[in-house]
């Protein structure tokens, strides 16, 4: 599943690199070696939570750091870009040469994130930092979204097990098979999709179709040979005819059979009122002594369907979810952009930048930066702060330390805070010059990480509708700078 | 970007397949060669507009024909299977030697389709028929759903060009390249997915980003570069700091030197109110004498926005369409399903088949059909009509030919109507016995193909809000069918 073309990129970024490429022959950047290009400093971060919710999950890296791996540009590729008749034979052989070579932090896999806050921060050449661009935010914004959506079903399901069953709804295979993994993180427990299960060694999981009882001249004929077949996964779709007036009956005939071989059975409903059916499948399937035969259903679900049908009672035991899950139903697209922070200047000095925008939500923070959690003693998560990547703002958060942390953007909003626990920067550095260090967690790994972090977040952040706004802040010094910058301009 | 993996396919239909192929032995079949297997129709049909909308494109059947070929288990594939110790030794054989060998009839790519038609009809083998369903419904589904959004984002732009810029928040990277190859059957007249600009021969397109702006000292030194470079296709972004106060001011400098060469550019707009920053970009432009510089706007556009923005005359002359056009907006999914029409009974007979379901929409229409459009004399669509494949419903569609057609289930509307024009069927044969026998189009044929396909369309249907809606209907046989069955099962 992992791209190995470095095609997969913006246009204008291989119109932007050439130019690039050309100014550092200009100016004789090329006995610099490796490192001919200026150097400039790109963060990954968003804007907006996704599905107006109280927190995200950061998910894609794995897939990220496998796929700079093999972001080069093949024979064929360099033949299609000669063909385009836009770039000198000279920058070509450059392109067959590339590798990313830069530098990567970024926070763990499966950590809650908040908007503003940097994800990934890359120190590079600016030729290899642009042409990345796409790859990194196509990867990183698709899992991001998914991997929230999921824990967004999962807090709903309650005790309920989710499954991922988006296969034939996504957003094409790779749609498919990164949906996957991210809602593995999320917290699915497994996948109807086979090849996702074998790539990334998640629980695959499936009942029966409409298709497999249509086969059989009626159902119990179509249940009975599937619990022949699989005594111990036997889980019957009932709605096929009608549920409470068939389906049930031949379910229950069905699964008397395999109680009596000491096997347990499920049902599954696919198709109308999802509270009324699953009430009166569990009284019929307990009245006839079945009370260990668990409910799944499926049908268009999402957190909002599932809360509502938890907090009403459903007596529903696994949840499929499949469109909405694997697509953030009506909101589609996390909005992670990639935004230069630093570039080196004429004089060869690493320079902070900053985009203004007539959209003042685009205006962004400027400098290279940390990121730094605060927790109280007992863990929970108080406030983020974004500070220089400095040693002396590093030390404000040593335990002990007072300072002030200001709003992002609301010039007059600022809190004091006496640092309890020392934090560990949470950007954390994966990749020096190209060359991974630092060791990448499990899939499991990374999904006991999500789980153990959100849990460590208050639950007014987790409400569906309205939550609470965590809050995400910026030292005095970032403040300064952001000032200055913004000083600078209105002078121009 | 074609999947070579058979897993790529629902846990569920390898628990399936093993059960038929079960059966298959447990009867002997073995001994009929390739077609061992009972013999099944499946169609592909949708239940619903997609975005509120009259109509829908159908696109991916190019990639499917393509990846069917490589559905194939590798010796990977196949030791993952073992691995799950659910599958026999004979079956996994059985597996390892698959190929999709059955046939395929098509609607056309590109071409207007509606709900409940049938786009797509596999006769095979049952465990064929249902190992490629995931594949067939993942690449459809995704396709037909940004063919229809670009298709009405193209007619809400008018005279306008639309680009397509999706890549960077597209569903991972597939969901970047297949949303490219049917943005392009919709009707954007390039991307900017430099892979898929390779892989599809579709044109690839770009400006600048903030970035190069920002690694300048300023605004007109980054213009000058640029045009310098590519004098023929300078598109300068002008809102890296101030759109009306400093960008299109450096635009204009830049831009008159280039003109002095004899050559025209452009300028981009990403942010704040487009309808009142164009409006002013092309007075200021026009005022500089730069009548014939263009001006393209992105940001979260749409087909709505864009069609209010047109209708107020905003001055825009190319629509960078991204997000809402490669994800579909707040309608993520194409409805596609994929049901049992036909199946060999017990007798060897091909027996019509229909899911009832608790939903009525999910009742599905039972036997092997074809699908005709029917025209006036002028070559304008009047309705669609289902009928049975067979010689005898062939025939209503003679010119001069008088019938009944009936609404597929509010039971009692029905028309009457003489066929003016003979038309074609619309499910045309594209594989048969797993072998291509109908050449394929070009992306540029089928792009073409929609266009002059849906010009064949009233505008009403075509209305963004509360379009009219389309006459879909059934044959007087086929509806006799439905309610044969109907009957039958109410008699149960």
């Amino acid at each position: 599943m992992v791209h190995t073309s470095a095609l997969f990129t913006d246009f204008y970024a291989l119109t932007m690199a050439q130019g690039y490429w050309k100014q550092n022959m200009a100016c004789g950047r090329s006995d610099r070696g490796r490192s001919e290009d200026r150097l400039a400093i790109f963060e990954v971060f968003f804007r907006r939570q996704p599905f107006n919710g109280g927190y995200a999950i950061f998910a894609g890296l794995g897939t990220l750091l496998e796929s700079l791996v093999s972001f080069t540009f093949s024979d064929e590729d360099i033949a299609y870009l000669k063909s385009l008749n836009l770039f000198e034979e000279n920058f070509i052989e450059y392109l067959r040469n590339f590798r990313f070579s830069g530098s990567l932090w970024a926070v763990d896999e499966g950590t809650v994130v908040f908007p503003q806050e940097p994800l990934i921060r890359i120190a590079g050449g600016l030729i290899e930092c642009q042409l990345i661009e796409g790859l990194l935010l196509n990867i990183i914004n698709f899992q991001s979204l998914v991997a929230t959506k999921t824990r967004r079903v999962w807090l709903a399901a309650g005790k309920g097990t989710v499954m991922e069953f988006g296969l034939r709804r996504a957003q094409g295979p790779d749609g498919a098979m990164s949906a996957s993994r991210a809602a593995y993180i999320g917290g699915a427990m497994g996948t109807s999709n086979t090849l996702a299960g074998k790539l990334f060694g998640i629980p695959v999981l499936g009942t029966m179709a409409h298709s497999w009882v249509m086969s059989f001249p009626n159902e119990e004929l179509a249940f009975d040979a599937y619990a022949e077949l699989y005594p111990d996964r036997a889980v019957f779709l009932i709605d096929t005819y009608d549920t409470l007036k068939s389906g049930i009956y031949s379910a229950i005939q069905s699964g008397k059979k395999l109680k009596e071989r000491g096997k347990c059975f499920g049902v599954r409903l696919d198709s109308g009122d999802i509270q009324y059916l699953s009430t009166e499948v569990r009284r019929m399937l307990d009245e006839a002594g079945l009370n260990d035969a668990a409910i799944s259903v499926s049908n268009e679900l999402d957190e909002s369907i599932i809360q509502t049908l938890v907090n009403s009672g459903a007596p529903v035991d696994v949840w499929g979810v499949g469109t909405r899950m694997v697509t953030g139903g009506d909101d589609p697209a996390f909005s992670g952009v990639y935004k230069m922070a630093a570039c080196e200047d004429a004089n060869g000095q690493m320079a902070p930048v900053m985009k203004f925008s007539d959209n003042p939500e685009k205006t962004t923070n400027p400098g290279i930066k940390q990121l730094w959690r605060i927790r109280d003693s007992r863990g929970a998560a108080i406030a983020d702060v974004l500070a220089l990547d400095e040693p002396d703002e590093d030390s404000l958060f040593n335990a002990g330390s007072r300072c002030r942390f200001w709003h992002p953007s609301a010039d007059y909003r600022h809190f004091y805070h006496t640092i309890e626990e020392a934090p560990q920067p949470l950007l954390q550095h994966y990749l020096a010059d190209g060359k991974p260090c630092r060791s990448l967690p499990s899939l499991d790994e990374i999904r006991a990480h999500c789980t153990a972090d959100l849990a460590s977040f208050d639950s007014t952040y987790k409400r569906l509708l309205n939550p609470h706004v965590y809050k995400v802040s910026i030292t005095e010094k970032l403040r300064e700078l952001k000032l200055e910058k913004l000083g600078m301009r209105n002078e121009k």
